[in-house]
């Protein structure tokens, strides 16, 4: 089954509002089988919406629409609708029936904007909505199925999984599509293609592809078929991947990179503080974003200025005048120093030249130092990192968050 | 000028990543007075881009496209677009030379995989990115003219204000879609639609709508005109919601509410401290995302812990034990602790729940106590959030800007 997933509104078309409804229709529908071939995000009038179903009808099996059902004249699915089938609307009993009761329920009589919502296309059926007044709608344009819900959240995400994911599930046979997702941080995309480039040739099964965000990329492994045999598929590409990448591979379930340090320090029962210049507390936050860090993150320190790293962190003022603030020696000093200040088992710090001024031929902007401490000794790096202001301070909490993974999962002695 | 805005990705068809690059590029487009028909999402395979080329190639003037331009072999945007002008993919000179300078400055030599990213479609151009290996591509399909952009967010927003929104507004009439953006904090949606009701009308001019995220709500007045005209309607609106809503509106060119602080905090010379349990070092990474701000961020403390509060901040056990560390004695105790060991004029600080677990009958999850100190005394508030645990902690680092704002804008004696 091959399906076009519709989104309805102008506030989406033009950007003022985010559509997450497509992604979560789509990963839905992915579940249990079904091919998504595209999105469509079209304005509310009747006409975008009528060519946008009869495009999709022409190409697909099933069209999964959302938005555009409500009260007021700027919602015009069900005219859409009309037109594409080429049938007029009509008052429809159980769509009507549906606002009485809603209408009765409130001591009030179902209001002249509420009825036009009772007037489907002729020959559809009425989806129940337990939670509001929108009826959903099944009908039929060209050689698909077109379902149609509210667009309000709580509404589509109900009438999904009661009518929608009910009736195609019991229509579908125990066909699946499973995607397994290998998160790495440390290979440039370019290398990581080409280790992987016999297993991402378009057409193997199953697929494999790649995604960046934020200086770490996803590997996506995705099949269909029988449960079993989709499992087996996935496994087989996930013990080459993690054979092939070793510790580049940081999560294999979705987790986040603070997630996987935070696992590791609760296995670990170690505890951490962090003293943070050019990140400016986003370590720190990441961390604490992962419920019951208060008893692994002992503390952090933001010491932006000069002045705070001397006072606070206790970092030598003559390291800072004879090295510069961003440097290796000034770097050590701050991991050691708030190690040692908390008697955490991991001290972590960076300093860089966020930008967009303050670089230079030596120190560009972008380059960071990052530092973390232990028992066993302090480990610094340089990076110089490409990218704005915010990509440069992200960049460098994930590096730091990396570099503590990665002790975190050496063999101790 | 009419456009179709073009996501490639097996990840966003599937809805395993969230496509944000679209509502993007169509608010940017809208504001530039280009009417936006619709979106796509489709699967990075060069068949299903051709074919969507084609397809609004077909129906209107611009198509920009986000995504496949990447070095590994499911990145085959280019493969789509030279099938879909019929044409071969040949080597480009302007995008070796840049691969070639880009490994050049990393002391390696282009990749195999690399090195496809120089091949586009014959008769292109490329467009350069300053900050990635993936040229973007400016070609032509039907009647429209294509902008081929790559997914990696950073290098997106560079290229699509650097290359394609200057050439599009070079080349535009005077006609104008302006969208003027009034941002507040502090009023429930239902109230503000309220407030707001007779500017709101469907069909009136300017057109009045908002959008709510992260507590704040911005309210976006568009119109389309000439340009004298347009500024003069935003104008009457803009100076009317400014009397309704007074200073609960804190931003009108698109400034976050952590720039419009450290603007103000700039321009009164004053410093600020910040000690944070439950917002965990989002608040200072908010201050120092704005440029410049070591001067006026003297530090900042994450003291998530107990012990943290009472070693590093001072704050008295006996406080922490009768009341609970998430209580007003303890969130002021906070603020005037760092306040004064840094001998910043402000003093910020925040305590609470942010679940899933910890919540109690009298203390549920989101409950957050948030204090500002400074020499005219301190002043500290409850707020119960509802949300996730990342989106309290937005939340509430939000409030807490906003309370500093609010202080900041106070008249002094």
């Amino acid at each position: 089954v091959r399906a076009i997933v519709l989104s309805i509104g102008k506030e989406l078309v033009t950007g003022l509002r985010l559509d997450t409804h497509s992604a979560d229709i789509a990963r839905a529908l992915v579940a249990i089988g079904i091919n998504v071939l595209r999105h469509e995000t079209v304005d509310d009038n009747a006409g975008a919406i009528e060519a946008a179903l009869r495009r999709a009808g022409a190409e697909t099996d099933l069209i999964i629409a959302t938005g555009g059902l409500g009260p007021t004249l700027d919602d015009c699915t069900r005219d859409g609708l009309a037109q594409a089938m080429g049938v007029s609307l009509e008052l429809d009993a159980e769509a009507i029936a549906h606002l009485e009761s809603w209408a009765k329920a409130r001591g009030r009589t179902v209001s002249e904007s509420n009825r036009r919502q009772a007037y489907l296309p002729r020959g559809c059926q009425a989806l129940p909505n337990p939670i509001g007044t929108a009826c959903g709608i099944l009908g039929r344009v060209g050689g698909a199925q077109v379902y149609c819900m509210p667009g309000v959240p709580g509404e589509m995400a109900l009438m999904l999984r009661q009518e929608v994911l009910a009736r195609l599930q019991a229509a579908a046979p125990g066909y699946v599509t499973v995607v397994r997702t290998l998160r790495t941080f440390g290979l440039p995309e370019s290398i990581l293609g080409e280790q992987l480039a016999d297993l991402m040739v378009i057409g193997r099964r199953p697929h494999v592809g790649t995604a960046v965000h934020g200086g770490m990329i996803d590997i996506h492994v995705y099949a269909a078929g029988q449960p079993a045999e989709v499992a087996d598929l996935l496994e087989a590409d996930a013990q080459i991947i993690r054979q092939r990448l070793g510790d580049k591979v940081f999560a294999e379930d979705g987790q986040e990179l603070e997630e996987v340090v935070a696992g590791l320090l609760a296995a670990r029962r170690a505890t951490v503080a962090v003293a943070e210049s050019v990140t400016g507390g986003l370590v720190a936050a990441k961390l604490v974003n992962v419920p019951g860090m208060s008893e692994h993150l002992l503390e952090g320190v933001v010491a932006y200025s000069n002045e705070s790293k001397v006072r606070r962190l206790g970092v030598a003022e003559e390291l800072i005048e004879s090295h510069g603030a961003v440097s290796e020696p000034v770097v050590r000093a701050m991991a050691e120093s708030v190690r040692r200040a908390t008697g955490a088992d991991f001290g972590l710090a960076d300093t860089g030249i966020a930008g967009p001024d303050g670089g230079s031929p030596e120190k560009p902007v972008g380059t960071v130092w990052m530092a973390v401490s232990d028992a066993r000794g302090t480990e610094a790096v340089k990076e110089v990192i490409t990218g704005d202001r915010a990509l440069v301070r992200e960049r460098a909490a994930n590096y730091l968050l990396n570099m503590l993974r990665l002790r975190l999962i050496e063999p101790r002695p």
